[in-house]
């Protein structure tokens, strides 16, 4: 019979990265209702202090639950088509005759019923949450009218029904230009400002606003008045920033109190100072990175140096990152862009959290929520310099053990 | 019951990529007794054509089972601690001190029983085989001694035995200078050609013998002793070629009748017109020139030029490619060698087979023994686009369905 989340649970001589760093010495822990009750250093560790806790594991590493807070996971179809035609020398032009880019995306969710998007969807969240994952944020934005935005929203929300996952929704209308506004981007600002955010705020859809702030994308006057739109209907704000170009979208999304900038490449210092004083975490993306084959890398020491928490993302989407592994951003944030695997572990653990608003979780810490895993491994770095599925032997979802063998 | 490799088997509308490319058409492929029976284009199909047959699939891709051709996988430890160590700033020196490098991987494997090695690699096979590799070449390599490269290459063979996958056996005796040999270079390749090669080949462990030919190893005068003690005892010949100068090892393994060529980012055209005469394969290592964040590319055009075949493998190994996933080597491939998919399947599936001396592996043909995946994806290329774990459906290895979700 699987352990409800009202069985007390006890692990025993695990090492522990709590979401910020490995606790010095193997762990005795302890869960219960749902919360963690207890943390003891195995060597003071007493069994009365758990009385009545069944011990369901001993040895191995406990993390966090990871928490992958910058996903584009509802879509429809996939563009490997697209992947390919490039690779075997197809131009643009001949791409974009054959429906290729973010638009044959949008083409796709449009014509997708709720149904299906769920059904499309539904592997890759397994994907995530068989490599760890307990908190998701994903985001709207390959609908581009109100009722296919809503309609991406409401998927977001019912995954979290289906499966054992927290899911935070982010409303990114602004994410591209839909071709009914070719000529008319301020037009379709205000869509999103007086239609798309009241409605998703009205109905509850999302907890927070995007805007993809770049040259091929929306300007920093147009991100403003988004961000304006979402503060006016208490809605988080976040913000695509910075990628391919140093738009200042970055030291704009601080000064209204954003919780993260994602990407971040070109962010120039002055951009990382206002982070700093907004205390708007840094979020990185790595698959994007890679599947860009981008060279300009993020300002990893000056975020270091100021004092911005750097979050890790998988950013899963079907056009520049369609990666469902979210361990496999922790080896791609150490190669690629030098973090160390502790920064990466916490990056992908308590700053992420941090970047959905949600700081009680990605921790383990007494009172914390009960959502962690356990892996096979010796130790916390081993997660970020191997790459292998199938190395999480336990994890746990709001007390429940979701996962064990 | 599981299906025994008796029972015929029947796969109705599947995609099939053969190991050379995609069928124009949905197929249905029959299993009969351990080998490919049949294979219709589903338009012409009769159910009388499989008779007593068990439909045990509908749609989906089937690919060959993938088979991964160069490999380090026994090993013991893991350098996690220097990965990390380098990432937090230390120097080599300091890493060397604190036991990194190579050799730590010797000591630690020197230090193994039999069982100890067996036990550690155990999950990273299992990895490779959930991800849908049927066939995997192993080689020893960081025992240095006749009797631990011996042991190495008996725990790969041991492998077979516990687990269901094809598995061949190289000895890389000359992969590293061992401490003892530290003045005498030519002392040690002695050591290989005299005792290494002629036990290995008198007790069956290894079918093929393996160099790595580098200037920070061995020299192409020391290399072409061990190819001479290889053919002298009947032992297929594979090179670490050109991995970061250009040493003209995959030529001279060329004039050797090598299987393969291996790595060969330095390889000039001399060397693959070389190879293109003797029929060499060039196996490349994305996993490697990821994880060395390397810049110099393979010289991908001049070996489809030139008609060599190009192999893909995982190179999995504990220092410079802890990664045990093989269908992300797929989208390695394509991403930063820009590979096009058909290219990086062909190099999983039936060029990998011909790198290992079995030209009859690695191909979905009536005749050829039934070994192959299932995948939940739409299209072949699919499995290069997008980085997934779990997505394979089925896996029969050896006419058995080892597989089945
Ligand atoms: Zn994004
Ligand atoms: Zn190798």
């Amino acid at each position: 019979m699987p352990l409800s989340s009202q069985d007390a649970k006890l692990w025993r001589d695990v090492s522990v990265f709590d979401g910020l760093q490995t606790l010095p010495e193997p762990m005795a822990v302890l869960i219960r209702g749902g919360v963690i009750a207890g943390l003891w250093p195995e060597s003071v560790f007493a069994l009365q202090d758990a009385q009545g806790a069944q011990e369901v594991g001993r040895g191995g590493v406990m993390t966090p639950g990871l928490v992958d807070c910058h996903t584009h996971l509802v879509f429809a179809g996939n563009r490997a088509a697209e992947f390919e035609l490039r690779l075997e020398g197809a131009s643009y032009a001949e791409i974009a005759r054959a429906g290729g880019g973010i638009i044959s995306s949008v083409r796709a969710v449009r014509d997708a019923s709720e149904e299906a998007l769920l059904e499309q969807t539904l592997p890759r969240l397994q994907a995530l949450i068989d490599d760890g994952v307990t908190s998701v944020e994903i985001k709207s934005g390959y609908g581009l009218t109100t009722a296919d935005e809503l309609k991406m929203l409401h998927v977001a929300r019912r995954l979290a029904e289906q499966l054992p996952v927290h899911v935070t929704t982010t409303l990114l209308g602004a994410h591209a230009l839909p071709p009914e506004f070719a000529d008319d981007s301020d037009g379709y600002i205000s869509l999103v400002c007086e239609q798309m955010i009241p409605a998703a705020a009205r109905e509850g859809l999302a907890d927070a606003v995007d805007v993809f702030c770049e040259n091929i994308a929306f300007s920093p006057a147009q991100t403003e008045r988004v961000f304006m739109a979402a503060q006016a209907h208490g809605l988080a704000i976040k913000v695509h920033a910075e990628q391919l170009s140093n738009q200042g979208a970055s030291a704009l999304a601080a000064r209204y109190g954003a919780l993260s900038a994602d990407h971040i490449e070109f962010l120039d210092e002055a951009g990382v100072k206002a982070m700093a004083q907004a205390g708007t975490v840094a979020t990185l993306l790595p698959g994007a990175f890679h599947t860009l084959r981008e060279t300009q890398l993020p300002p990893i020491q000056l975020l270091r140096d100021h004092g911005v928490p750097m979050a890790l993302a998988s950013d899963a989407n079907p056009g520049t990152s369609p990666i469902c592994f979210p361990t496999l951003m922790l080896n791609l944030a150490c190669t690629l862009f030098r973090m160390t695997p502790r920064e990466a572990l916490a990056g992908a653990t308590a700053h992420a959290a941090t970047a959905i608003g949600r700081k009680d979780l990605g921790r383990i810490a007494v009172g914390a929520p009960a959502n962690l895993c356990v892996w096979d491994v010796q130790q916390p770095a081993e997660l970020a310099y191997a790459v292998q599925p199938g190395r999480m032997r336990q994890r746990v979802f709001a007390g429940v053990l979701t996962h064990d063998r």
